[in-house]
C-alpha cells in the first residue's frame, strides 16, 4: 500500500526538495510513498487571488483567510488525516508519528506570515501539530520533519534489518551512545564491554547508559518514563561499569 | 553582516533546497546569510572513501567514524559554534535561536544512519542539538529548521514591523489566536473584542488568551511560566471575554 502525501502550501516548489534524495527519495521513487502537492492559492475567491488578509485588532504581518484555507482543505480526496504545521500545535511525538506511518496517509496544510485564521480549526477536523518550541517561516520545513519521520518508518524503507525499535523515544528513552572502528581515537577507547561480545552484558550496559543520559540530559523525559527522580550530582548514583 | 551558515552533509545537494526560496531564499541572494557546505565524504581517509562503519557491540545501522567527522569538523574556518543533530541533543528553543542568530554564524554538522560515534562530542567542542522527540532520517532536515529560524530573525528579514517579538516562545507562552476577514465565516464570528479598536483592551485579550491557551495546550510551558496549576475543567477559571 502507498502512503499518500498531500501538501498544502504557497510553495509547492520547495517539494519533493530533501524528501526527493537518499532514503525518503528511493521510498518516493519505488512508490511506498506519493506525493501531491495543493497551492493554497489556487482557492482565492477575489480576482486579487489573495490568500491572506491583515489581523484583526491590528499587529504586524498577515493572518491566513479561513475561507480560502477550508476551500483547499475541502479539495483533499481520500480519508486522511488533515494536520497544520503551527507552534501553537500539540508538540509531535515519536508516538504520534508511528500511528500516521501506519495509516493511509496524511494531509500537510502549511501556514506562513502570522498564521492561520483560528476558526479553521473550528470548521475544519484540522490536527495543530508543533514539532518544537521555536518559529520558522512557514509550515514547509514542519512538513518535510512531519513527512520524512513517517516514511522511514513505512514497510520496507530502512530494511527488515532496522526496526528504529531500539531508536530514542521508542521506550520512552534516549538511545544510547554509539561507537564504531578505530577502536582507539585520540586516546579514547570504545567501552570495553561494547567489545566483549557478551551480548547480555552489552544490552545490560546500553540500557544503564540509555537511562542514564536520558535522567541527565533530559528529566522531563525521564519523569514520564516513570524513572527516580534526578539526583544531584553528589547523590549516590548507581555506577556504569564501562 | 553576513550570518555564515556552514552544513557538513553527505548530501551537499539537498541545500538550499528549501532555504533558496521565500523569506529565506531573498535573504540569501541580498546576502544576509551566506552557506557553505561541506561533504564529509571528502574528509574520509581509506581507499573505499569510508564515513561510517558497523556498531561496536552490534546492532543495525551504521556509525559515522569519530576520525572522518572530526576531520569534516576541522575544516569549518570561522570563529563559529558547531551543533550536532541528533535526538540525543539538547532540546532547541527560541532562545537559542535567538542567541545563534545574534552570532556570526553558525555550523551544522547533519548526521545519518545510527548517529555520530559519541566520542566526537569529547573529542571536539560539539554542541548536540534535538529539534524535538522524533526521529527522522538524518540531520539534514534538522538543519533548515535551525537555519530557518535564526535567517528569519536576522536583521532587515522579516522587515521593521515584525520583530518577531509577540511571537509564540518569544514571551514563554504560545502566541494568541489570530483572526481577519470576513468577519463572519460559516456563522463563525471574530471575537467582538478584535473588533472595538480599543487597543489596551485588545492587549488584554490577547494576552489572557495567550495564557489559557498555553496553560491548556502546553501545561509544561505554562509551569515554567510560573503560571498557576492546570485547574481540572470543573475547576474556577478566569473567564475570557470575547
Amino acid at each position: 500500500m502507498t502512503f499518500a502525501a498531500t501538501v498544502l502550501t504557497l510553495y509547492p516548489e520547495m517539494f519533493p526538495g530533501p524528501l526527493g534524495i537518499s532514503l525518503a527519495g528511493r521510498a518516493l521513487a519505488e512508490g511506498r510513498w506519493s506525493l501531491d502537492t495543493v497551492q493554497i492559492r489556487d482557492f482565492a475567491i477575489d480576482r486579487h487571488r489573495s490568500v491572506d488578509d491583515t489581523p484583526a485588532g491590528g499587529g504586524a504581518g498577515m493572518v491566513l483567510k479561513p475561507d480560502v484555507l477550508a476551500a483547499a482543505v475541502d479539495s483533499v480526496s481520500g480519508d486522511v488525516p488533515v494536520l497544520a504545521m503551527t507552534p501553537r500545535g500539540k508538540p509531535l511525538t515519536q508516538a504520534r508519528v508511528r500511528e500516521l506511518a501506519a495509516g493511509p496517509g496524511v494531509a500537510v496544510l502549511c501556514g506562513r506570515f502570522e498564521g492561520f485564521d483560528e476558526r479553521i480549526f473550528e470548521g475544519r477536523a484540522i490536527e495543530p501539530v508543533s514539532i518544537g518550541d521555536y518559529v520558522l517561516s512557514g509550515g514547509e520545513i514542519g512538513a518535510f520533519v512531519l513527512l520524512d519521520a513517517c516514511i522511514r518508518l513505512l514497510p520496507g524503507v530502512m530494511g527488515a534489518a532496522s526496526s528504529g525499535e531500539d531508536e530514542s523515544f521508542e521506550t520512552g528513552l534516549l538511545e544510547y551512545p554509539q561507537y564504531t572502528r578505530p577502536v582507539t581515537w585520540e586516546g579514547r577507547t570504545i567501552p570495553e564491554v561494547l567489545r566483549s561480545g557478551d551480548h547480555a552484558k552489552i544490552d545490560a550496559w546500553r540500557k544503564a547508559r540509555a537511562e542514564e543520559d536520558t535522567r541527565l540530559r533530559r528529566p522531563d523525559l525521564w519523569e514520564r518514563y516513570g524513572g527516580d527522580p534526578v539526583l544531584s550530582p553528589s547523590g549516590a548514583r548507581q555506577k556504569i561499569e564501562e
